[in-house]
C-alpha cells in the first residue's frame, strides 16, 4: 500500500515553547508539492544549532516547532517536477540547499545558493508559504528546511543529497551537517599542504572534524586550542598533536602559538564563533603563506578588529559555510571518503539513543557531555 | 680604467632635513663589499614611499639621507662572494631582497625575506652596519637598501634583478617599485579570471598599475574608486571602464558597488592605505566568491574593522607586499612582459626630467600632477 499523495500521521518530537523539553505528537505530514519530496527520517542527530534556536536567545521565536537537520532517510515519495530522486532512494536531508541555477550554484567557489541558502527565520515551505506539518489542523513551523525530529518530513529537493545506498545511515547522518562543516573548512578551503602546521580553534565536534581534515590532509603538527583542557585527550584520536589552552598564558593565545611554531602556524580554522578566538585564529598564522579560515557563527554585535599590516604581510583571511560543500553535488563523495575508509565516522558518534528519549540528547550537549547523539527514528 | 675596488666620486642627491629640497653633492661611493654591487644608475623615477620618507611625518627620521628605490642601472663591480652578477648586467635595483635561502624565499607564496624584507629604519649595509656613501667622512644614509638618487649606489645582491639587456631602462625603471606592487596585487593575488568584475581603489599609479593587470587579465568591467574625478580621463587609458566617487554618495561606497554590480564585484583591489577605503574594499566584494586584495599601507594606528559575517560569507581578504614578486626571480619576467607588448608602460610615465632638476618631481609628485617622472642621471 502506497503512502504517495496521502497525508501521513506519524511521531514527531514538537518544541512548543522556547527551551522547554520537546513533546513527542502525532502529527500530519502533507504530501509534497512540487520540487519538494517527503522523507522517511530513520536516524537523525542533534546539533549546536538546533539547540541554539530551540533557546530562541536572541532571535525572533517561532512555536511550535520540528527541529533537527542532521538526518539520514529514505525518499518516500516526490513532488511534481521532482526528477532526480524517485522513492526508495538513500538521502542526507541539508539545511541549505543547491538549486543549481543560481550565480552561486554555477560557481565553482560558492554553496551559498540564492534560493535555498539557510534561512532559520523562515518555519514554512517556499512553495505555498505553508508547512507540511499539523496538528489537529494547526500548522508546526518547519526549522532551516529540514525538520529531521520527525519519522516523515517534507524537504524541498534542492536540500536533498542522494547517496550510496550501501552507506549506514546511522553514521553518515553526522554528514549532513557539523562534520562536513568542519571537514570542509579544512579540505576545501584552508587546504592545508602535507606536512604543514594547522592550528584548530574549538575542539566540538565541528573543530574535531576540522582537526580529522588537517590529519587526513597529511599536517605535520595539529595544535588544538580550547579552554577546556579536558578536550585534548578526545582531541588526539583526531590528529591533534598538541594542545593550547589560552587560560594558561598572560599573553595573546596568538602569540603563544606564534613562539611554538617559529612565526605562526601555516593553516588556522576558526570553529568556536568567538569573536576574540577568530582575531587570536587570524593573528596567529604565519606572515607570507598563512591561512586562517572561519566557521564558528559569530555573535550579531561581533566586530573582527585588526592591524591592517596583519594582513599587507601577505596573510589571507577566509570564511566558509558548510565546509564550501554544494549539497547534492558534493555530499556523496564525503559519503565515498567514509565508505573507503579514509573518513573515520565512528569516534564522533559519542552516545545513542531511541527517538522516545531524544530530551536526553539536548541534555548530553548542554553539559558539553557529547559530540555526537544518534538517535534512533523507530525507537 | 677600471674603477672596480675604488672608492667612486660622483654626484647625488641629498636630503640634510626632512622636507628641505635636496642638494646635489659629490659624494664618495666605497666598494661594494661580501655580497654587494655598486650599480650605475642611468634612470631613476620618484615614488609616493620616498617622499613619505623624506617628509619623515611620523617615523623617526634619518637624515642625511640618499633616496630613491625605483631605477635602472648598469653593474659597475661586484664584491666578495657575489657570482649571479658581473660588471655590464642591466639590473633594476629593489626596495626589499631575495636572499635565495630563508623559509620566505622557499616558499611558494612569500616574497617576505627574512633577511632582506624591507626596512625603512635602516640606513647602512647589512654586512658592516656602515654606510658606502660619505662626503668629507661624514656618512650619508641609504635609504631602503637602493639609494638611487646618486650615480653610483651600492646595494645587496639579493636586491638587484638582473634583466634583458635590450629592454629600455628609462621605461622598466618603473617596474622596480610602484607598477610591479600594481600589477602583481591583481595578477599574483587577485587573480581575476576572464570576464569578472574589479574595483580598483585609488587611482595612483599603484592603482593604475592594478587596473592594467585587471585589463591584461580580461576583466569585463573595471570600476575605478577616488575622491579625485579628476583620475577618471586617465583611468580609461588603464582599462577603467567605469567611475564610482565615494563623495557623491551619502552611503557607503561598498552599497554603491554592489548596487551597480548586482551584489558585489568578483574583486578588488586597495590601494590607497585609507583605513576606510580598506575596509570598504573588501564590503564591496560578492559574497560565495569574492576576493579583496590590500596594497596600500596603512597609518600605523589603523584598525581594519567589519563584521566577521562578512567574512562568514565566504569573501576572502588578502594582504600582498610587493605584488607577491620575487624581485629576483619574478622581475625579470615583467619586464619580458613589456617587451612583449602585453604590458604597456609609457602610459605611466607623465614627466621626465635631467638629475640637476630632481626636485621638480617632488613638486608634481606632491601635486599630484604626475604619475611617473623618470630621472635622467646624465642630465
Amino acid at each position: 500500500m502506497t503512502t504517495a499523495g496521502q497525508v501521513i500521521r506519524c511521531r514527531a518530537a514538537v518544541a512548543w515553547e522556547a527551551g522547554k523539553p520537546l513533546v513527542i505528537e502525532e502529527v500530519e505530514v502533507a504530501p509534497p508539492q512540487a520540487n519538494e519530496v517527503r522523507l522517511k527520517i530513520l536516524y537523525t542527530s542533534l546539533c549546536h544549532t538546533d539547540v541554539y534556536f530551540w533557546e530562541a536567545k536572541g532571535q525572533s521565536p517561532l512555536f511550535p516547532r520540528i527541529y533537527g537537520h542532521e538526518a539520514g532517510g529514505i525518499v518516500e515519495s516526490v513532488g511534481e517536477g521532482v526528477t532526480d530522486l524517485a522513492p526508495g532512494d538513500h538521502v542526507l536531508p541539508v539545511f541549505t540547499g543547491e538549486c543549481k541555477e543560481c550565480d552561486h550554484c554555477k560557481s565553482e567557489e560558492s554553496n551559498m545558493c540564492s534560493l535555498l541558502r539557510i534561512n532559520t527565520d523562515r518555519g514554512v515551505m517556499l512553495n505555498d508559504g505553508q508547512s507540511r506539518f499539523s496538528i489537529n489542523g494547526q500548522p508546526i513551523y518547519h526549522f532551516v528546511g529540514t525538520s529531521t525530529f520527525s519519522e516523515y518530513t517534507v524537504v524541498h529537493v534542492g536540500c536533498v543529497a542522494k547517496i550510496n545506498p550501501l552507506a549506514p545511515l546511522d553514521k553518515v547522518c553526522v554528514l549532513s551537517c557539523g562534520i562536513s562543516t568542519g571537514l570542509g573548512a579544512t579540505l576545501n578551503v584552508a587546504k592545508p599542504p602535507k606536512g604543514s602546521t594547522v592550528a584548530v580553534f574549538g575542539l566540538g565536534a565541528v573543530g574535531l572534524a576540522a582537526a580529522e581534515g588537517a590529519r587526513i590532509a597529511g599536517a605535520s603538527r595539529i595544535i588544538g586550542v580550547d579552554v577546556n583542557p579536558k578536550r585534548f585527550e578526545e582531541a588526539k584520536n583526531f590528529g591533534c598533536t598538541e594542545f593550547v589552552n589560552p587560560m594558561d598564558y598572560d599573553k595573546p593565545v596568538q602569540e603563544v602559538i606564534a613562539e611554538i611554531t617559529d612565526g605562526g602556524v601555516d593553516r588556522s580554522i576558526e570553529c568556536t564563533g568567538n569573536i576574540n578566538a577568530m582575531i587570536s585564529a587570524f593573528e596567529c598564522v604565519h606572515d607570507g603563506w598563512g591561512v586562517a579560515v572561519l566557521v564558528g557563527v559569530p555573535h550579531k554585535d561581533a566586530v573582527f578588529k585588526t592591524h591592517p599590516m596583519n594582513v599587507l604581510n601577505e596573510r589571507t583571511l577566509k570564511g566558509t559555510f558548510f565546509g564550501n560543500y554544494k549539497p547534492r553535488s558534493d555530499l556523496p563523495s564525503v559519503v565515498e571518503k567514509y565508505m573507503n575508509k579514509e573518513l573515520e565516522l565512528e569516534k564522533f558518534i559519542t552516545h545513542q539513543l531511541p527517538f522516545s528519549e531524544i530530551n536526553k540528547a539536548f541534555e548530553y550537549m548542554l553539559k558539553g557531555e557529547s559530540l555526537r547523539c544518534i538517535i534512533r527514528m523507530d525507537g
